[in-house]
């Protein structure tokens, strides 16, 4: 059995001309480039709370730095490095070669080298920590920067995440899928094992968005915390917020459920001005990546969604809360 | 029961000038001083592999920042923030509140603030995550730069985190400590579990000493680091490595054991220049902190350590490693 060090430099040395000491010091060093700042993100994702331990290690190295590089999508912030903390129950070196793969094939894809670490045996399950560095220049997409007026925006779809989790949960406790379940767990399920971090689309928000977040927690939910943080109410429509194609044959309640308050989707809801709606509205014909107008920033503190007879909602479904 | 949010805000919300945008954004976004680089390091701290569950959570908190703070301290980088990702297995108050006292002293102690993280539910123990950012100016003290004829340094003294341990292993097994070893461990656990990050020493080391490390994993193993990254020997003598007062009256045998191969200890130690040696030991008598010059860097690749009588000692204790 290989030694802690052995491990690092086996799966986890990569060097970029801007790491000026890397993986395998105390401290990893590194350059920013002249004028910018440093915008940094950390995540913990444990087993049993944020994964099971039967996940395909290539996806979940993927995840890992997914949901840190999202963050940075989310401040506009260009990846620059990351560190990854890691404690494992044992020593198995094709999880660990898979897990490696899959992290450093994002990583890679994003400019993101991994620049240091610390691994360690776990008495429990597996234990992941990725903290993510980035360069920004102001003025930063913040939670607080929303205004009276904004149009509320979306990119990509929500629902399919939510829903592949819900499936999972129910093999997990012994039970047997339909054959038509068994089918929508299989197209739902690479939304919430491969989430694709929103990083090029945060980088061209800048000077264009106000107030940015993630949905990691829920649309609404995330949603709130713009509000909060920027002293300000919204409306929604229903009609209007794209759903995944893949849960297009989910019974409405649940459907409404996932796309409202399903966690783990990675996509940015953002607000804008309605002066910059047609180069938001170009800037996603070109990159491909569906960006949807899905409401507006009012005045007051409420969140509010209308069904499709612009009737408000009641029983709103609320978010995932890490604590609860 | 408080969300994941309230608690953030309750217990972690701080801030500095440098400091753009702090706790409860999706990232941390700083300043670096011009003309330096970005120094970074983290380490993970899991219930029972690095401190068990009754530990009191002062110390903790404090202990969770130390050992990051003293990679900092081993790279002579001036810390300018820190991310701390905290899983717990359930939610009480009083415990989250020392654990932030004694991780918020320390950080304001050093100028360190808490500027992000990441708090979940664990499913298994308790799971500490912290990252420490500071800046640095070339040359690093990395671990590769030791030179042939270099001294040998280490701050501080050794041996007594380790006899703590192993009082405290044994209480955990059940075991009932005599007299004498219940004093030992009050007298040593101090060392253990409220280990002090030479941060400050680490800034006194630029443009002084060549390579630094820590000592977190014993020092044999330690400056094992410093000699294989520097392709290098070392000869050390007993005698002259600084054994802590506390363990003064433990047998002969334990004491090494705990000197050479016991890990936890936080000390500094570094190779320096022959020329340097009255600038270092004037250093030591200002700051107060003993500097011992324990031997001498040599060519080849062997750690050799002699004992009183300069015969070489052949069954040397190996240190900690974190993945056996």
């Amino acid at each position: 059995m290989a030694g802690e060090f052995d491990l690092i430099r086996q799966f986890f040395t990569l060097q970029t001309s801007s790491v000026r000491v890397g993986v395998g010091d105390d401290c990893a060093v590194f350059d920013l480039e002249p004028g910018t700042q440093m915008a940094t993100s950390t995540d913990l994702l444990l087993e049993g709370r944020h994964f099971f331990s039967d996940v395909d290690p290539f996806k979940l190295g993927h995840k890992a730095l997914a949901v840190n590089l999202s963050d940075l999508g989310a401040m506009g912030a260009r990846p620059v490095g990351c560190l990854l903390g890691l404690g494992l129950p044992n020593f198995n070196e094709s999880w660990l070669a898979r897990f490696a793969a899959g992290f450093h094939e994002l990583a890679a894809k994003h400019g993101c080298p991994l620049i240091g670490g610390d691994t360690t045996r776990s008495e429990q399950g597996i234990v992941i920590s990725v903290t993510v560095f980035g360069s920004v220049v102001a003025p930063f997409l913040t939670r607080a920067s929303a205004r009276e007026g904004d149009d509320i925006w979306l990119s990509g779809s929500l629902g399919a995440a939510d829903v592949a989790l819900s499936l999972l949960m129910r093999v997990r406790q012994g039970e047997m899928l339909s054959g038509p379940e068994h089918e929508l767990l299989e197209k739902t399920r690479p939304w919430l094992e491969m989430p694709v971090p929103r990083v090029e689309l945060g980088l061209a928000l800048r000077n264009l968005a106000h107030a940015v977040i993630d949905v990691s927690d829920g649309l609404l939910q995330d949603l709130g915390h713009i509000l909060q943080a920027s002293n300000k109410g919204a409306v929604l429509q229903l009609s209007q917020i794209p759903v995944n194609a893949a849960i297009a044959g989910v019974a409405p309640a649940q459907k409404r459920k996932a796309v409202l308050g399903g966690g783990d989707v990675y996509e940015l809801c953002f607000t804008a001005p309605v002066r910059a709606r047609e180069k938001i509205r170009m800037m996603g014909n070109e990159s491909g990546l569906s960006l949807s107008l899905i409401g507006t920033i009012t005045s007051g503190s409420e969140l509010k969604v209308l069904d499709d007879d612009l009737i408000e909602i009641q029983d709103l479904p609320s978010g995932f809360d890490h604590f609860r």
